[in-house]
């Protein structure tokens, strides 16, 4: 069994008003000096098998289909 | 200028529906052998000086203030 992370992060350029609401919140909160928020995504998930190429082979497959939306999203894998 | 990531995941024994629904929707997908999935945020942030130390303990009081709900979440911190 293998362990995966999978991270899906805002392309730059793409606007995150999610971001910007908490970096106005952090400031109300009275923490300054803190720019560009930018909220992301990650999964966590377990993949039957021992062959890591396969497995990250199937991952990538999985972002592009179903956990990260290519047109405004990167993703990272990271494999235990 | 420090570049920070925060990343927020439930604790063990939490419920994570969104996770299990993403699970049952890869599985319709045609990827089989995936299990435990679940589901996090993940925060990436500037924080302005250069002091590391500083930083790592301001943004440990952001977590528990306002990024992370403590209750059932728990946060790691990685700096570059």
């Amino acid at each position: 069994m293998i362990k995966a992370r999978v991270t899906v992060t805002l392309k730059n350029g793409v606007l995150d008003p999610q971001g910007k609401a908490i970096e106005g919140a952090l400031s109300s909160l009275g923490f300054n000096g803190i720019g560009h928020v930018r909220q992301g995504k990650v999964f966590d998930l377990e993949v039957e098998g021992d062959d890591k190429a396969k497995a990250e082979a199937e991952l990538k497959d999985m972002c592009e289909k179903l956990l990260a939306n290519t047109v405004i999203e990167n993703y990272t894998i990271a494999i235990d």
